[in-house]
């Protein structure tokens, strides 16, 4: 048999392992040290009751013959698929259901989703600091990866390059930096996309973060993206679907390449090797997607963005240049005294217990960057931006 | 943008929609024909009780901040994996919990497990015929796919070939033809791919439905298939997760190529490109190879297996060849008065109302042949025999 070679181009250690390998050696030193994890992006909040409630009745179903089902359509029954289609409506989106399919969760979809590109073949854009699966995936598929380079300069928001592409991921609000593009800037990488022929794959998991204005929710409230995007959707930090596993996908039936539809080869691709998200699973998107869902989530973000503010405060008083927070439930901001990243990130573990993310775990233009998550309890953020305030 | 060309081999219509299509043709025609569906394995029966309460205890966990979880380990929760390992004990394999990883089923981990293999360079043996989803994997990867004849010959279980191959896909209790490897066959199998360095990925997912015991139920009841075999397991026929999700994969930690582990490039794939299985369904799994799961599971099994009586008596009686049905919940037989599939497909529609699977449709060496499933309810299988004995 002749295996993937590119998989040796991945790297040893994967960001959030190293994480959890120093705090791991940490805690086994300090048994008892008060530790407060602001690192990975993982919700605390319950799922919302319209939600849960809907699964577990869709479960209740699967108990009796009469209510029984099996094999659901691949690409996700089509009452999941209105509900994300209506969903959009708010933002002035219009998307035919068939344009929509739910799956397992954004993860999965980005992922899988690179295998209707052909392999070692297509250059892609790659945002530095960038959250580590978009590199991977193209490191996985010997694509030519070209970074993009963000920094204080730009403010962690890239203008498109004068040189052609294939492949452009972009995420917006964005994990790592919480840097969020408004309409202008967003407009010219659809034109540049539509003028070089790309795909700009674009990860909008934190969109019910945004709260300005000038800031667009989808790619699709952008002129232009229909012919050149795919929007991939999670419910993982609005509704807690962290380990329900539930999210969607966006292809335009406007999309196409040398004669080819995206959506019809995203389709054949999900129908050939996915058996559809589980059923109870697409009746929590229903109701996670419904107008009282929509409620129970806000209020559920509401929580996440009065930490934010526990953060930001800090670092306003402290004169510390960030992004992110606003439109964001992500920090991302300069490592105070010259620190190098992983430097600060064992200063504070090792000082004030507190585990962040450093940045150059997400890039080269990370390093001497830190992200801190808005995602623990209001209680923990607000001790740990105590201490941090302390030592700062 | 550089599309996947393989897609464009992919046949327009996939045999189910095909078969949908027909029928839904017939029943515009027709709408007060009771038809009855013995085609697609899908089965009928709910959930064991003890598998949904432990999925819906799990759900109510996630609606309160304590017992609230956020993502879960990408290879499967421990108790799940030890679940699978402690199953497996039964037929006297031993398993490592980190070879086996849960996922949200058998047919994601077979196309998935595709991606640690180099594209275009692998040469794939296929028995014809064949599930569709081994083909189509290999189409879109563009590997070379050499077809193994199973027919009446031998039995429909074929025997390695004398030149070498890379990847071997194999299904043991077979779907479609319902024909199951005995261990002095089974072995042939191993020792061949043990002596090409070839890999075997072993579909067993209905291995449970084995009654002889000169048939294995899992590959690594053969001397030194852990060198060679990957192998994935089910729970849909067995427990019902057909809409639920959940199936297993083992991959042992012997099983190596060019000084790369196989294990290690399925873990890669997954903790990069997955973000697990959910938690309420690993409950699902946990509770379902509990030895009360499992005799909840035989019970349902023991229907779908009188089903089968019903079937084979009346094929027996006018003495037309098949084999299945025992071993298995599939009955692959020959059309009488010299039929192709799909004129028997037709056939069975128009004149009986009873739809099954045009054995054409799993490769050429089907034609002739009809797949029959024992899915549908005793009363349904018990009036479709019925009707079919009066026109054979």
């Amino acid at each position: 048999m002749k295996l993937n070679k590119n998989y040796s181009k991945l790297e040893e250690n994967y960001l959030f392992t190293e994480i959890a390998l120093r705090t791991d050696n940490f805690m086994k030193a300090n048994p008892n040290a008060p530790l407060i994890k602001l690192g990975i992006g993982d919700v605390t909040l319950p799922l919302p009751s319209i939600a849960a409630d809907a699964i577990i009745k869709a479960f209740e179903e699967l108990k009796h013959a009469e209510t029984f089902r099996g094999y659901g359509p691949e690409i996700g029954y089509e009452f999941a698929r209105n509900a994300v289609a209506e969903y959009y409506k708010q933002y002035g989106v219009t998307l035919d259901n068939k344009e929509v399919t739910v799956g397992d969760g954004i993860g999965s979809d980005i992922s899988n989703i690179t295998d209707i590109f052909e392999k070692g073949a297509n250059t892609v854009l790659v945002p530095d600091p960038v959250y580590p699966l978009y590199k991977a995936t193209s490191l996985m598929d010997n694509q030519k990866i070209i970074y993009i380079d963000c920094n204080a300069g730009n403010n962690f928001l890239p203008s498109p390059p004068d040189f052609p592409s294939d492949m452009i991921y972009l995420c917006s609000p964005n994990n790592p930096t919480g840097a969020t593009f408004n309409f202008e800037q967003l407009q010219k990488w659809v034109d540049y996309a539509n003028s070089v022929g790309a795909v700009i794959l674009y990860d909008c998991a934190y969109e019910r973060f945004i709260e300005e204005d000038d800031k667009p929710h989808s790619i699709f409230q952008i002129p232009g993206a229909k012919t050149c995007a795919i929007e991939f959707g999670s419910l993982s930090k609005t509704a807690g679907f962290t380990c329900v596993r539930a999210g969607y996908t966006i292809v335009p039936f406007d999309l196409k390449a040398d004669g080819m539809s995206l959506n019809r080869m995203w389709q054949q691709r999900q129908t050939t090797k996915y058996n559809g998200a589980p059923y109870p699973q697409q009746r929590g998107v229903e109701a996670a997607l419904s107008p009282e869902g929509i409620a129970q989530a806000d209020k559920n973000i509401s929580v996440y963005k009065k930490n934010a503010v526990l953060i930001t405060d800090v670092l306003d008083e402290k004169k510390i240049f960030y992004s992110g927070g606003k439109n964001s439930p992500y920090i991302w901001f300069h490592c105070p005294n010259g620190m190098g990243s992983w430097q600060f990130f064992d200063f504070l573990l090792n000082e004030v217990n507190v585990v962040g993310t450093p940045g150059i775990g997400f890039g080269a233009n990370g390093e001497n960057y830190f992200r801190l998550t808005t995602f623990n309890t209001y209680e923990n953020t607000k001790e740990a931006m105590r201490r941090i305030k302390e030592i700062l």
